[in-house]
Parts: C-alpha cells; structure tokens; sequence
C-alpha cells in the first residue's frame, strides 16, 4: 500500500507542513529553493517520503557519514508519519527503507536518537539501545 | 599547549592507533589510501586532531547534516584523547573545536551519542542530555 521514493523538490510543498507534526516551525519565511538548493549540495543527506493513496504522508532522511578508517555509517533523522494514517505501519516500513539505503551506501551500522516512548517502535526494526544522546543548541 | 587542525592524509600513521583505544579494529588489512580517498570524498566529514608537545593525541569528528527545511545540524563522533595525556583537559578543548566548526557551518544544533557515564564530561561543553541513542549494525 505504502509507496517509497527519493524526496523531489514538488514535494516540498507536502513535506513541509508534514514535518511541522514533528517540530513546530514559521516556514512563513523560508525560500523553498533555497532549502532545497542547500539540501541538495550536501550529498551526505538522503532522504525519502511515502506515498499513501497518492499522498505523501511519510518523511524520513538518513545521513551517509565517511569515517576516516574507512567506513560508512548512518544516521536516521527527523523521522515523521502523518496523524491521519497512524496504525497502518508505515513507520516501521519507512525505517526499513531508510536502513534499506544505508546498507546500499555500504553502512556497517545505523544510528539514531529518540525519545525514551519510542524505544519499543525503534525495537521493532531491531534497533537496541546503545546509551545516552545529547544535544546542543548553537544558535 | 595542545592546537587543533584540520586532519591530512599524513596523520592517518598516528591517527589509526588512536583510534584504536576507541574500538579495537584490524587495520592491517586496510589501505590507508582507499580509507583517505572514501573519507574525503564526503564532504560533510570534518575532522581534526589535537596537537601536544608535537605529537597528535586526540581526534574528533563532526558531520554536517543539511535538513530539507534549510537548516544545518552537527553530529559528533569518534572521539578520542591519547591516555598518555589524560587529565589536561584536552577532551573538552576538542569538542569545543567541534563545535567552532559546527557553527562555522552555521549549524543550529550539535548532537552526539555517548554512554552514561560519559554525560558529566560533556556537560562541561554545555551538551544536555537529549533522549536515548539507538544502533543496528547492517553488516
């Protein structure tokens, strides 16, 4: 039923209220190609959306990081399931995709950060806990 | 007394027995070149090491992340001081030299992931604790 496919830059007028589920945000202000052009010159970032009854109602971007011994790892980000098609499992299958390309980008290993609530979802695409994240602001 | 730059091809002789007092790795196999080239070909990985008394004795990471909303994040990883050194404050000097690069990026937030025990050490440099990290390996 869910359809994934890499972000295009038509979405974006789909992703971003998505992405407001997540954190609220004034885009009121935000150029469009501006985002865009500076997502896109960032290689490292690849990012998908689903696609439910001809909607886009899932986001999800995982960050490709070259280690200088020689190896790659991924980081999940800003993770969002529209409201209105909760329940369907589209997160967990959003997941496995987004693992999907870090294993094609030859990743030896996926991390992420979350909220403690949300330990049994990440568990679910056999994720395990591995500490504490932290976080600051620079702005 | 310790100075940060950017990492050279020529550092990686010391760097890669530093890291291994990070994670224990058979680097006797790998080709310090095929590692340099992938590492630089991803140009969101900025790393550095410290300088000490003419010897390098601390290296850190900090990949910069362009979010499709046109926003900019940094992620932490691989962070290691020289024991030999231990107790000079060499640790908090270098995550905040991360961080200078971080906002030289203009990212709005820095973000990493460390063990518990580890939380006091980077609440010196201001990180709060954010959440709980997750990891699956995908080789």
């Amino acid at each position: 039923m869910i359809k994934f496919r890499r972000v295009e830059r038509k979405d974006l007028d789909k992703v971003f209220p998505l992405l407001q589920q997540l954190t609220k945000i004034d885009y009121s202000s935000r150029d469009k190609s501006e985002c865009w052009n500076s997502f896109i010159s960032n290689t490292s970032s690849n990012s998908i959306v689903g696609i439910y009854d001809n909607e886009i109602v899932a986001y999800g971007a995982v960050i490709i990081e070259s280690k200088i011994r020689g190896e790659s790892a991924g980081h999940i980000e800003d993770i969002v399931v529209d409201n209105k098609v909760r329940g369907k499992n589209i997160g967990v299958k959003l997941i496995e995709e987004l693992v999907k390309i870090a294993k094609e980008k030859n990743c030896y290993r996926v991390t992420l950060c979350c909220v403690e609530p949300l330990v049994n979802f990440y568990n679910k695409n056999n994720f395990k806990t591995n500490g504490v994240a932290m976080k600051v602001f620079t702005k």
